[in-house]
């Protein structure tokens, strides 16, 4: 399987998808035909996500198209050879992938040699569950399990900041909260500009900055750019 | 019906409850029988939670007791003076008084006279539902409808800044994400320090913070000091 999992999709003075793009790049091989899912957004169009998306990946070479466009989405899943997931708001993304019935052929589509790739929101679609987002439950996506696509639950846009003078708790005490009901998970903090790559059957940390691994009764780990987690 | 909704428990220097203890005493009027409710707490144990908001509320002579110490937290509830909700995980909050069908009784009480007071994701819990929490869903609850006791939707421990350089959703845009799906809700954004006092059939706000009313379209309102909801 080949999958790209990024924290964010833009970096402080950097244009949309920038960090991301080289990566794509190298991961795509001959794929050319990408389908973008735009479920995530929820304050945008999704003609207008999906354009950002192609604009921003325009130097690729890529024939994009939004799944909210097709007639057929279930085939387009088949058909593609990327499955694109964009950021926003994970429980809308996963109310709305579950309600499609996409979940089944996103995973066969990966599973015989789509490339998935997702950001933020999507990055947690690809984890057993969206329990490690960090957004806001606008609607009930009807259970909390996703696509299952890695054995590891991330947690995107990874900061332990807060700022200053907030009482509210950090990243790390919400991540304990979840190690607390499900011990036997492992948590990875991955910060803004980081992402994991799968390919091959292994799976490696991508990114300069601190990813932080989190586990039950345990300090947090911090992991090398390179780390391979299977 | 008597309820006090509290943004958070503690300020910056300040210890446990300490600014909400004479708001409390002010609501509290002869009642002194206190349920308390520890179900949001998910890395302390119960006792502990109880023991500690017993110890904080120690100059207000009340009698508190901890409902997961009840034989019959139904009935507990059914005879207390006042439903007391501790913060902590609302996703944890809300399964765990779903599956032990506290939500009717909590409800019956505070229509008979009950006092309820809850902080953070006990002000979360008395809303139509927690879909203006911060937390993380570390677990399914069940359907994110919850007390119902207001029609008013807080965001506990508002606030719309970021940690420097980081590019996560502000806060604001977290709930412009529920005005999009939901474009006729009204969200509050209850900064920390203060409170919604609901008595006489009246609703008012309290606390010197910059309190901010979100509507779908609009930009958001600041609301005074004493600002009557309903």
């Amino acid at each position: 399987m080949d999958i790209l999992l990024f924290s964010n999709s833009m970096l402080p003075g950097a244009s949309y998808l920038a960090y991301a793009q080289p990566v794509i790049n190298s991961a795509l091989r001959r794929r050319r035909n990408v389908v973008f899912i735009p479920f995530a957004g929820v304050t945008t169009s999704w003609d207008a996500y999906s354009a950002k998306v192609t604009d921003a990946l325009a130097a690729l070479d890529l024939n994009i198209v939004g799944l909210h466009q097709q007639k057929d989405p279930q085939a387009a899943i088949a058909q593609a050879d990327v499955v694109m997931v964009g950021g926003g708001n994970t429980f809308a993304l996963l109310k709305a992938c579950r309600e499609r019935g996409l979940l089944e052929p996103m995973r066969q589509a990966v599973a015989r040699g789509a490339l998935y790739i997702g950001w933020s929101a999507g990055a947690n679609l690809a984890c057993p569950t969206i329990r490690t987002t960090n957004d806001m439950p606008i609607v009930d996506p009807g259970g909390l399990d996703a696509l299952n696509l890695v054995p590891l639950q991330i947690n995107p846009h990874f900061t332990n900041a807060l700022p200053q003078g907030h009482q509210g708790e950090t990243r790390e005490q919400r991540i304990r909260e979840l190690l607390a009901v499900d011990p036997l998970l492992e948590v990875i903090g991955l910060p803004e500009g980081n992402w994991i790559a799968v390919s091959d059957g292994q799976a490696r940390l991508g990114g300069a900055n601190p990813t932080l691994l989190f586990r039950a009764a345990q300090p947090a780990v911090t992991l090398a750019n390179g780390h391979r987690f299977y």
